[in-house]
């Protein structure tokens, strides 16, 4: 046969999971979509078709659920620390467990003026509403040794409506754009950071503090950063995080340029002084770049809006 | 010609115009989804290809945003008057417009504890992050003489993680489902309410804070109320309304049952308390009903949810 | 109570169901996704949240898979019509039942030059491929005494790229578009097509034969009408239909004009001869229109896209 | 500054272009969604925002349109070729170029037997529908010495509805699975091919005929292969490439295993002899893996979706 196999993988994909942990009457919501990838010995269900070194992607499943009974969800970095680790040591053929979790937050109902006619506000707090915005993620590698740990958001909309300009490029014989010296700089943010923890006899980040805290910070920059190209916004957000979070090594953005273009309504007599744009959807910049922290070597892939 | 023209409407759909309103550095902004249709003498169009009586729907962008520039966007209801009242009253063929708005809603970036080493935190009054959660909408109709609003929302998603029973219901051949005395309760609300101003001889009601208080009610009455049943949320949720806001007349809600399952641990000798659920996407119980004042005629269509 | 309850509605939605006839060898799918919508007296259950008289959702989608084992499904049609009867004549309290169907089509794979290792081609009559294209569409609707069947298709996307022109209309302050004689005219077709069968005595249309037939013709409308507007074009649609086929009296289409906006390519030191365009997404325009058999009564719905 | 500039790219995406080639009366179209990415000498202008080395994204867009009229589109994988060469060699800074494109597939509407009043059916040689089914995709790297060419489809969903199989898989404390031994097997295929064509003095491939080639040869071995597991499916499919067509080298497939679960009838005193089955949504089991030629190094990434 003149093929071989190379990298490959499997398990089950986005299994959604909702913990509900009651403390009293106050009810907490963990609410993640979990993705188990597993590699090892596999050689032979895919020559053969022989499922003897395969452990199903239903199990996969199942496991997903019976660990948030028996483990609760702390953060999804943690619960997917649970899982790598169960998958690798608990089977002999696979070497590898890749973790993926989406998570979604929740926000509490207010109801402090309410006038219900069934309940007092002070028994509302089992009620909540999605909080929408990004989607949190993460991504949890273990092979028997070492730990990578990328966690991220994506679908972040940000807008600066001033503080931006474009101008001093390169021009060849197909540009046409003109020199902007106010714009709206717009964006989408999707981006990865990595932890260097890698070992368990390492002290363990505290993961839910480390996402608002990063969160935080890549905002500030996105807010305070006077924008001479979306590139120079990008470069800023990523080495704040580095620079203000001592477990995070490397970030990698991938930053549409969410283009709002000033509407000419000359042929109406009108002057747009930057008040009325048009929100375009296709084409649009794309901006990605990682930054890492002097020495380390970079390991988030190009193509990361898949985690 | 054994056939005729029936009803028929044409008009841009999708205008996406962003207005931004400068005050001194601190900016604001309005971000709307506009869609035109006009109905009018349009037979011969339709007929013989004649646009004699066409304004092209690229002339009704135009006006999108040559308004947003010439009266601003105070709200999506009341822009939508101006754009309708001019169709109508500006062109002789045109007898109707119906226009329909989405608002997606923007919160500032926080930098109060900012450490920025390009500008002060209180110099960045122009940052914003998209709010997420529910999409506003409105629909503003016009024929000349009266006008309809029907306003709401779609993609809110809220949960009760108990104080929802299922049983005591209809069982038949088909029936296998097992009685529920503490399930979840959770729903992606699409709603929408028509408020009784239809002439402009009426005082026109404050449409940013009439939406601002049904959120806030329709929310509160899911909260708490103890549900038998979803329809009886969905009603609790539309009496609220209707008992609290004079201006509004009539509600409609499509709310689909977001089913979460619990999930059976027992075969791995695990006991399940209400704690671990299944998300399921597809298929979902829906449920959908208006509320009417009393005495009042229903206007809202059974299948509102392109509003 | 000042409130009362208007229409409403309730069943499961999106039941996907999979059917397999084996003829032999020779396996046939039908592939649908089902959703049921169920009146009555229910006003109990919003008022005081009784179950009374609600046969539970979850028996609803039981009730779907049951069928297609009992019945099969000769057509989406045909198979809506037995959900309805069962549901308007099996219980008391429910007087009316609103099917709706998505219908995906397969085609087989083929194997003719096949020289697997495994089978020999004359074996695999069990391969198929999803056709993509449209998606057809049913709702069927029973109150007991009568029926209406108002059948479709969404997401067919055609396009004529030339005998298209549009020029002659109307212009007013905000007319900034240039008159075009030779332009690209596309459209994503979303039709309805409403039959004249409504009593059990009368003989029921071959829903299948029929589909493909109105489906050929609307096709054939689109390609062979020289356009002077979309206006036109959509007619000629609807009338080929109703000329064509006795069952349908009336038709209903929403048709996005797609715009394929010529690039100027002047500022490069090129012309553009009607061959190099750039496909826009938003904003689009929107035309909307019923098509009736003369001394006919309009009954499909202005929006009808959630069919 | 303890931060450094990693990885980084940038470029217009998601350009929409549509060439029409008119031979007489008879119209071709190519229908192409092309994305821009350029790297090189980029420190500066995420370091201090100079953009004296950044060609502008809307002069990548401009260049794509251009080139459609200046070189028309042969097939996506030559149009991408001439756009790459043309950055990586006309500017200076730009030492790499990376070309995505995504084609939708139109095929004419049959008028043959039409009975237009219009035009007769030999007039309409310029009429389309989009085909539906896989979008096909290619990625151009060039980087002044060496091309890469991964090409490949996605969102094609196939189904053998018998000769698949599922048993003798591991069982651990969370297995549950029953074994299958007649079930249906269906995935909705992701997969990308890399060319050995690197060097511009090698005969290039016939762009368009390999890809049908390649579409026939997978598609045949999914149908003729008796499946113990998609993982053996998804091996043949690649083997089935690699050993037909010598211009590829290494075949990469992500696998959705789309599950449709037998719908137990029992309840209902119904036995379901694979005939009804529910079509599931989420989790999904994911299979993931690359066929090489014997003695080639990978090279198309673990993660490809976005391609």
């Amino acid at each position: 046969m003149p093929t071989i196999l190379g990298q490959n993988q499997y398990g089950k994909a986005e299994n959604r999971v909702v913990r509900i942990t009651r403390d009293g009457d106050t009810h907490h919501i963990k609410d993640l979509n979990v993705s188990v990838a597993l590699s090892g010995d596999m050689e032979e269900v895919h020559y053969s078709g022989s499922n003897a070194n395969v452990l199903p992607t239903d199990t996969t499943k199942n496991t997903v659920y019976a660990f948030a009974k028996q483990y609760g969800i702390e953060s999804a970095e943690q619960f997917g620390i649970h899982l790598a680790r169960h998958f690798v040591t608990g089977q002999e053929p696979i070497h590898r467990a890749r973790i993926r979790i989406e998570e979604y937050a929740w926000e509490r109902i207010e109801t402090s003026d309410g006038n219900s006619g069934f309940l007092g506000a002070e028994d509302v707090k089992h009620s909540f509403v999605r909080k929408g915005q990004e989607t949190r993620v993460t991504q949890i590698t273990y092979d028997g040794e070492k730990w990578e740990v990328i966690s991220g958001l994506k679908d972040l909309v940000v807008m600066n409506s001033t503080n931006s300009e474009f101008w001093g490029y390169v021009k060849d014989t197909y540009t046409t754009l003109q020199e902007a010296y106010d714009r709206i700089l717009a964006t989408q943010v999707s981006g990865r950071w990595r932890f260097n923890w890698t070992d368990d006899a390492q002290k363990m980040p505290d993961w839910e503090k480390s996402y608002e805290q990063v969160r935080k910070h890549m905002l500030q920059a996105f807010a305070e950063t006077y924008s001479l190209s979306l590139q120079q916004t990008l470069y800023q957000m990523g080495a704040r995080i580095i620079d203000n979070r001592a477990e995070i090594d490397e970030v990698r953005f991938s930053l549409p340029n969410k283009h709002h273009f000033l509407v000419d309504l000359e042929p109406f007599g009108l002057k747009n002084d930057n008040e009325v744009y048009f929100a375009a959807d296709r084409p649009y910049g794309l901006i990605e770049a990682t930054i890492l922290r002097e020495g380390v070597e970079p390991r988030i892939p190009v193509d990361m809006t898949n985690l």
